[in-house]
Formats: C-alpha cells, structure tokens, sequence
C-alpha cells in the first residue's frame, strides 16, 4: 500500500488565459479489507496511514471492540491493503448480522437497524465537565488546519484532531471523513487514552454520523468549521455533546449544550 | 419527512467577543429507508427532497435497474421515510449477495467485491465526443454554486447539476454527496433524458466514487471546485471522463483526457 498521503501527478492547469501542463500534488485513496476472525468483513478506501488505528478504531466503531485487550491478534498488510484482526470472542455470526444490515455506511447514509442496535451500545453520552473559552475553539481549530499540510495542498482530505484542555494529543488525516475519526479512536485504544475530558477538532460538516463517531470516541465538545444537520444536533442535545461549528476567524456557532463554552466577558 | 432542506434553528452565536442567542439556517438529514420486492433493501441518511429520484437513481446506481420500465410500482411515503419499489424481475436474492458484501458505502469505502461486480457493470465507459471551453467549465461551475441557496445559507449540502453545452437542465443537494448524484441518476431515468452528451458539475471532491457515479450517469465530463483522488483519476482515464477540478475564480485543473476542453487560444 502506498504510504504517502498524497504524490505529485501530471495535470493540465488553466489559470491567466492558457492551458498548460503543470504537476499537482494528488491525494491517493487506496482500499483496505479488514478480516474479522478468518471472515473478510469490510473494505473501506482510506488515506494509507495509520492503518492499524483505523482497523482498532473502525472495530470500535462498530461495537466489536471497547479496549485493546480483546484483540488477540492484529495484522497489517500494507502493500496489499488488508487488516487481518482475530479477537478472543467469536463475533463472526454478530458480524453477519451488521453485513445484512449495514448496507448504506458513511457520510450518505446509515441503517436504523444498525443505528438503534449498535450506535446505542456504543455511543456515550457524554459526563465530561470540562469546559473551554471561546478562544480555546478558535485557536484549536485553527491548529488543526495549520498542521494539514496535506489538505492545503491537495484540498482533499479530512482533518481530525485530539486535543485536552492544554494541547494537541494526535491529529489525523482522511480522504474518508469517518476514517479520519477512526484512526483518532483507534490511537486512543490502542494508547488507552482516556477521552472523557478531550476535545474532537474536526475539518469536515458535523453529520449525525460524524457526531456520533465523537460520540464513541467518548468526548464531550467536537469542534468543526463546517455546519452540522439537524439530526446532529439533535443526538449532540441527547448525548449531552457541545457542538461548536462555522468557526471560522474569529467567529463560531454553538449549536447543543453551550454550557461547556464560556465566555472570558462573562462573571 | 420535512420537505423543507434546511430550517431555522436557535445557537449561540459568537461574534466581536461575546457570546449571543441567534437563530441560524441548519440542515436538514432524514432516513430514507428504501424496501425493494418486498424487503428492505437499504436505509441512508439524506435531504428530504426528489426522494422519489433518489431512489431510482439510487437502484441504478447499485445496478438493479437501468430504464424506468424495469420498475413494476414505486410508492414514496415521505411523512415516515420510506420508499417501496417492486421491480417486474425479482432481484431479492441478488441484493442479499450484495448486503452481504456492500459493508461500506458512500464518501468513505467501498466493497472491492462491490466494485468489480456492479460497478464493473454499471460504471459504463464514456463515449462522448462533445468538448468545452475553459470559460465553459468556469460558467458551469458558477452556475452551479449560484444556484445553491441551501448551501451559501448552511455550508452542509453537496450539489450536483447536469449540464448540456448550452444550458443547465437539473441541479439537485443533498447531504449527501453521492445522493446528490443519485437524484441527478433518478431525474435522468425518470425522465429518459440522454446523458451522452451532458456535462456534470459537483460541488465536492471527486473521490473514486463520484467518478464513478458520473460514469454511471454516463457523462463524459465532470467538473468540481475541488480536488479529485489518484484512484479516481486512475478511473476517469480508464473509462474515458474528462475529470476537471480545482475551479475557483478563472482558474481549474484538468486530471484526465484533457482533450475534451479546448483553449479559445487555440487553432
């Protein structure tokens, strides 16, 4: 599997009148199959980094895993794209249900079937009661897009972010947006970093799915310069997560539990 | 299901250093749960609009359905979210292959057994000759970003339009990036409207999968303000797609078969 995030490619650029070859820098999109006890169990096209995070985080994700400990063996192929991962529970016949039922994933689309059955096991609602200033939102959002140099130069990948209260813990990158969470959930189990006072600084709009990937990550505030829906902000109210969107400049919206967020003019 | 694409919604608005109640445009995201032949077939989270292209385009797509003949009844019930399809050839055998094997979807992966099965089936490879000029590709692309209110309004919806040479014949959102292009599908079968000649404008990245949905609508150009992926260049030079990017202000990047947009400063 290739390791770069993204590599120089031939283009032709039009810019003042003229059409002319150039080089671009191209994001790349590999896929990865991921084996779940001997059972090809998904294939996911993702940025080739972190592989191994995101195969822990994905597992995660999807309620097969909660902690390090019940993976008895993870293996990487990187050239080829696979995950070869065997745990001590048998989940296989779990894992067929979620197949027959899971069809639409990502950024378009969910099961309710699977929303109702593993969202609700997995994802948290919130206890975190650390709070952040409105500068904190926008100086952690604005080091999460100074350190993507890969979304600057190529414009095509997600960006997310771990942070506590005082600093950058991991930041990672995606062409898939639920990657990029993934592999951040993914660090944290595999580094069993606990989560309950951490931040999710995130590049991309704050989908339902998006919210409840933070959701599993088990954070409190999840900070994006896009917009959320309507159905995030609604699971963000009832998970009892601060969504904070549209930062940009020195401006932000709070969209669910503003508590979290106070002001330097206030008391 | 709310008709509407996007409704006003109360935040906490930050802004000249001090936190504010305001009310923002927020957008809209509802399950679509879609029952083919009497099973249910595939839910996905999406802008509650076109439903009913959604789904045709959305079974076009998946490759169960090419003309608008091969549908035996299709009724929508968009209070509740769901869509019921009965084909005339009975495909429920067919589709369990595919829940089996179709695990992620959308903006972030997609089955290898998914993709040489259907898509090779699907995915046609362009036969068109029509060509565009640079100031073409820059209109088109304006149009399509003028045209969306809900998206200058939320920041939270892709768009899709279909193009002729001459003059923009639909333009679809959704919160969804490949729902907008399955809405485009929808409205192209529904309505017979040949796709040979027609140009496709999106707003998003074009990642494998839009490529691939705009060979499955069978364009033979599709333009994007943003940045395509190596595979989907890699797939736009095999089924011949002109795939041109990165178009802000009087600038873009043509990625594949760049003998499609002809310089006015030529010949």
């Amino acid at each position: 599997m290739d390791s770069q995030i993204s590599n120089s490619s031939k283009i032709v650029k039009f810019q003042d009148g003229v059409l002319q070859e150039t080089h671009d820098e191209i994001v790349t999109e590999h896929p990865l199959t991921i084996h779940l006890n001997g059972e090809e169990f998904a294939t996911m096209v993702c940025s080739p980094d972190n592989i191994k995070e995101l195969t822990i985080g994905f597992l995660a994700s999807e309620g097969f895993i909660r902690k390090i400990d019940e993976i008895k063996n993870i293996q990487i192929d990187e050239s080829k794209g696979y995950a070869y991962v065997d745990l001590h529970v048998k989940t296989v016949t779990a894992s067929h249900e979620f197949h027959s039922k899971r069809f639409i994933g990502s950024c378009c689309g969910k099961s309710r079937q699977f929303y109702f059955h593993n969202d609700a096991r997995t994802a948290k609602t919130s206890t975190s009661n650390m709070t952040l200033t409105p500068l904190q939102c926008i100086s952690f959002m604005r080091e999460l897009q100074e350190g993507s140099v890969t979304f600057q130069e190529t414009g095509g990948v997600h960006n997310a972010a771990l942070f506590s209260a005082d600093e950058l813990i991991v930041s990672r990158t995606d062409i898939g947006r639920h990657n990029a969470l993934d592999k951040i959930l993914g660090y944290c189990i595999e580094n069993r970093i606990p989560v309950r006072d951490k931040i999710i600084a995130f590049s991309g709009r704050i989908s339902s799915e998006v919210l409840l990937k933070a959701a599993k990550i088990g954070v409190g505030i999840i900070l994006s310069k896009s917009a959320p829906t309507n159905l995030a902000i609604k699971l963000a109210d009832d998970l009892n997560i601060t969504a904070v969107g549209f930062i940009r400049g020195n401006t932000f919206n709070i969209y669910s539990h503003p508590e979290r967020i106070i002001s330097e003019h206030k008391s």
